[in-house]
């Protein structure tokens, strides 16, 4: 496995390769992100995995600083993973002056996590779009985990007629539910594992919603009030098309239900798909 | 040379070719674009030439509808210069539906000819965009004629890290100076005589400062004035940083007039670099 930190040195490499799967990370690597990889290897012949904690997708007074870092560890992860390359450019690599072109996606951008995250969604699909141009991969592996991201990638990819194949992977999850996630690492114990309970909510809402209940918006405001009751804070809990992400029509057979909440100052976020 | 109309039979063609230039166009071919595909053809192994009327860069009232569209007459001109493929999309190929992802320019442009001409250089950038992604290309050759969509295209590549090198040609143009472009089709006889006015100021704005002149405000006003006087209407005509676009300051050693200025109902460009 190759650690290159620089562009010119990536595309050097990728010159006399042929398919190639890509797995974008911001580092600090957990089982999730291994199965991104796992998946991208069955696929392809090399995988690139990048590490890159991407300044424009945080938001004043989020977490940027103090997002974990972990490289010697997630080298170790990803060695035994079998990955061909990993790429660590510094911030200055990616950005050596202030970014000024952005991709600008569709204005599901504005909604669910956008809500409370204005510009996260430019930025993560701007550095996406950037790490493509780079890495020139043919398929490249996100998790559904991050559910509108996923979405936003496939729509920028379809949108731009760019040359590489999405492939969206299963949330990996602890044995209690919870989606394992680098933020996981900020809860107390007490916080974490009350934090089951958020995936617990939603499998009790797909259940209902398979089940044949239909009153959607009031079972969503119970599930709400439920969380918020337990010491959730609630940010968003909604039902949408899974395929166009647009509100849940009573005809709809691909859904989704997407959330957004906070233990303490720790911000989860979690999704379910039920196919009617 | 290969006439071909879809994404999928580009793709194709282009599977096994090495070494590949491109010339995006909007077809009406003239000697402008026939130097910009000699310039690619010296540089590459194969051209391709794209003919493509795209509609969202164009506003509400502009010439979308009426731009001539000439496409025999451009196939016998690229047979000619020896190009590999034409790739002519309908509409349709390119916008299966009403594109939401777009590519974002900086705030230049809103300048110059961003002005008169909102969402102009955003549709511009993003069908740029979708060709390179479609074409794949090494090189692509854009005239120095349209000088901030050449700016604007430059700096995309750079910010998105596209795996392309952008080329400025220098302007083609009729014997007494104008500028070519699809758009003097559009003129009278009358404005046909008149139009190389417009060279012909710029020419002498470039004598005049490289004369030593330095009081540009003052000299561009005078030129915008005699312009209006004699029939014209002038958008703009601006000294600015031939590298960076910003407003020209005393320091600067290259430099870049442009202007916009209507003759009748017809709306015409031209720019003249200066080295000091």
């Amino acid at each position: 496995m190759q650690l290159l930190h620089t562009i010119k040195e990536l595309r050097t490499w990728r010159k006399d390769k042929g398919f190639i799967g890509f797995v974008p990370t911001m580092g600090n690597l957990h089982d999730g992100h291994l199965q991104l990889v796992k998946e991208a290897k069955k696929l392809t012949d090399y995988v690139v995995v990048s590490i890159f904690v991407n300044p424009i997708q945080f938001g004043e007074g989020e977490d940027f600083d103090s997002y974990p870092r972990t490289l010697d560890q997630d080298m170790e992860k990803l060695v035994e993973a079998g990955v061909s390359v990993v790429f660590a450019p510094e911030v200055k690599e990616l950005y050596p002056i202030p970014q000024t072109v952005f991709i600008e996606p569709s204005t599901i951008q504005n909604e669910l996590c956008g809500i409370t995250r204005p510009g996260h969604f430019r930025g993560a699909a701007t550095v996406v779009n950037k790490l493509f141009n780079i890495v020139q991969p043919n398929i490249a592996c996100f998790g559904k985990k991050d559910y509108q991201q996923l979405f936003i990638i496939k729509e920028m990819v379809a949108n731009l007629n760019m040359p590489v194949q999405i492939i969206g992977v299963n949330t990996g999850r602890a044995k209690d539910g919870l989606a394992l996630s680098s933020r996981n690492g900020y809860l107390t114990d007490a916080e974490r594992l009350q934090a089951p309970t958020l995936y617990q909510t939603l499998t009790g809402l797909q259940q209902a919603i398979k089940a044949g209940s239909n009153h959607y918006q009031n079972l969503l405001a119970d599930a709400k009030q439920k969380l918020n009751d337990s010491g959730w804070q609630v940010e968003y809990i909604e039902l949408r098309n899974a395929n166009t992400l647009q509100a849940a029509k009573p005809e709809d057979k691909n859904l989704v239900i997407l959330a957004a909440a906070r233990l303490g100052k720790t911000r989860l976020i979690d999704n379910i798909e039920i196919t009617l």
